[in-house]
């Protein structure tokens, strides 16, 4: 049986994975590939930690070079992680010749078009389906399965950490915080937790993503984020009440002009398959002008299910290594040199529902003064409900409006914040779907 | 750029379709693809009828063989369905060299090996992404994304009709034959709906996706069939009461040995994301060892999806035969020459929780010889529950079972009904999730 020869970088909770994968499911593999992968060498700076799976001392080595100039090795795994030195290491490998796999979705998000030119010049293939959706096959489905349509939306739960928050904070009703920390104690959040929490880690996906979905290239810096720091459990329970779950979605929408690309709390219908994606898991809804709505969804994350994407992606690039061929699909779905820069649609001319929660004084003529500024920026109100009465002192009012413009909700709830009848500034909740 | 001609044989909903797509997205699949996919020839018995697509005259033949044995064409599309004559089209394409995209799940399950053999040998390619699921992208999740893991369990509603059905009598309360009569004058069910409503068609489907999961050869006869005619409004309504669904399951499982497949009425818990697809839909529910669950959801027929579907094989075939190569992907995930029969566990021998709904004569000592001859064979009860009062009349009595072998509730139920005690043989439902 041919043998395909592959190097890893990187043996943390991931690169363990996919040895275990190489090795608990070989014959599996080896079924549907015709070959072996063969694991050749491990690099990382601490070969010491046990890393829970048995490897030959010799494999190990903290000499990145004997992965990426390693003669018997075609495909090399990047598992280090964020910038650097996963970059550098990464286009050595690409240099060298050598087919990549990578799950390092902050790396591609920011420096893909120079990780993908580097990979195109070299005629090598790169495989990253394990950058977003963990373990989901969701690049592939969208890159291949969907190759006949023009995509159109993209609503996507791409972080774990947030939606188990979420998700705790719903059914328990406890605060974010509390939650957050609950979650740090049990390995779902990190010790700083900014990536997740405040929706970065999900902008990352959603550049990869909506770039493969729509065929233009959208800046990550392009992306509006919002995190769910100022997400309360009232918040939570309101939009239930309303029929609506509060999700850290990841929206995408190209009119075949402009691309909007945003991820933000958001409000959907109980009744959305997404809102009954419940802890870490992650999924993607995501609507075609052919296809229509398919939805897509499984661990986001995780060692075992990220590996398994990993091995995905080495079983894919051994079959083009296997017949001599490469760049068979190109990276991002479509042909580089036709690939577009996407023109974004600013945060400002969004239109969608919106969620308002004002801590607004109980006495007379309140409402009618928030209503009509409101009013005022063409904001039309769907429904209005003062929670519980308290003459004179602040009770929440829930305002959810028809379809508006961001900039005029944002300069309306400006306007409100200034009339010195509510505490604190608004909440806004975006709604969707 | 390049061109890759296409033909097609038989022109109705889907192949219309077809045609639309190749059309209206012609610029977005180059710019996927890089080439051009070019309609050659289009042949139907009947080439008169408007299909609402604009054709060239001269694309239309009547003759197949101007589409089989045309130089210009190098991949056809078999869109005739039935097993004949569209085995003979499809094999006399092959045997010519073309590589094959088809639909026909019917077919497949059938005679699969017959039509995978004759590919083979000619070294052509075959896609029936189309011919699973409809739209969605199935069978490239399985066959590829998971391409590291060893798959033990899938839970499918892989038929449209009868999901459509079974949602309608639950939202409606109405019977399975007035729902069936609106379905057809809606044009969701056939004149003759017996491939749908028996669970046929769920099962062909079964037959190719546990093949491609397991890399065992699943035949389509072993698949147990039972369909939803039997399904009453009470027994949906029982269910919910419970926190269950009715759905009609294509559920297939491995434990490494042997390969479980069956297509039934079954009940899942309410809060799985399977009981919240509704209508035409389908969706799939995958379980592997190192990905763990996953969720494909989608349009499970209809011309556009499925159009989609072929079209997205299309492109990834005629990104082969711009690189010259095929059989990149054996077309069942496993190389054929690895690909062992399964061995199939006997419906007998399967386990699961059951719901169990008798008519019972309201009167004392009636539910402790029900609950009796369960109890000697060896089924232990969850709950009973007695529905409504009618002293010495029939009343509905429900019981759900603890996991038991279907073979002792069988036997159990045979005896129930000699009691005298029941109006009728009880309905049976499998519990599972």
């Amino acid at each position: 049986m041919r043998e395909i020869g592959v190097g890893i970088i990187g043996i943390g909770t991931v690169g363990a994975g996919v040895v275990q994968v190489l090795q608990e499911n070989a014959d599996e593999i080896e079924r549907r590939l015709g070959a072996h992968l063969r694991l050749v060498k491990v690099a990382d700076k601490d070969i010491e930690t046990d890393r829970g799976v048995r490897m030959d001392r010799s494999v190990l080595t903290t000499d990145v070079a004997e992965v990426v100039e390693n003669p018997e090795i075609q495909i090399v795994v990047e598992l280090v992680g964020g910038y650097e030195p996963a970059k550098t290491f990464l286009l050595r490998a690409i240099r060298a010749g050598k087919h990549v796999v990578t799950a390092n979705k902050a790396l591609l998000a920011v420096h893909g078009d120079e990780i993908i030119a580097a990979a195109r010049e070299r005629g090598v293939d790169l495989g990253f389906e394990a950058s977003v959706g963990g373990g989901i096959p969701l690049l592939r489905a969208v890159r291949e399965g969907m190759a006949a349509n023009r995509i159109h939306t993209i609503f996507g739960i791409l972080n774990g950490t947030t939606n188990y928050i979420l998700t705790e904070m719903k059914e328990k009703g406890e605060s974010f915080e509390r939650v957050l920390r609950e979650a740090q104690k049990l390995g779902y959040a990190e010790a700083d937790p900014t990536f997740d929490v405040e929706g970065i880690d999900a902008a990352h996906k959603l550049t990869i993503l909506s770039t493969l979905a729509f065929g233009r290239k959208v800046p990550f810096s392009s992306v509006f984020t919002e995190g769910i720091s100022r997400v309360t459990p009232q918040d939570i329970q309101y939009a239930a009440d309303f029929g609506y779950a509060v999700k850290l979605l990841a929206v995408a929408k190209f009119d075949g002009k402009r691309v909007e690309a945003r991820v933000h709390p958001t409000m959907i219908p109980s009744n959305h398959l997404l809102a009954g994606v419940r802890g870490v898991y992650n999924a993607a809804y995501i609507d075609a002008d052919f296809l229509g709505p398919t939805l897509y969804y499984g661990q986001g994350a995780g060692r075992r299910a990220t590996a398994s994407a990993v091995v995905g992606d080495l079983v894919e690039l051994a079959r083009n290594v296997l017949l001599g061929v490469s760049w068979r699909v190109p990276p991002r779905g479509f042909q580089e040199d036709m690939l577009e820069p996407a023109v974004v649609k600013p945060i400002d001319e969004i239109s969608c529902q919106y969620y308002v929660r004002a801590m607004a004084l109980d006495r007379p003529g309140v409402l009618s003064r928030i209503s009509g500024i409101l009013g005022e920026h063409g904001i039309s109100i769907e429904s209005v409900v003062q929670k519980g009465r308290d003459a004179g002192q602040a009770v929440p009012l829930i305002i959810m409006t028809h379809e508006a413009r961001e900039a005029d909700i944002r300069q309306a709830l400006g306007e409100i914040d200034t009339l010195g009848v509510t505490l604190g500034p608004p909440a806004l909740i975006r709604i969707e779907g």
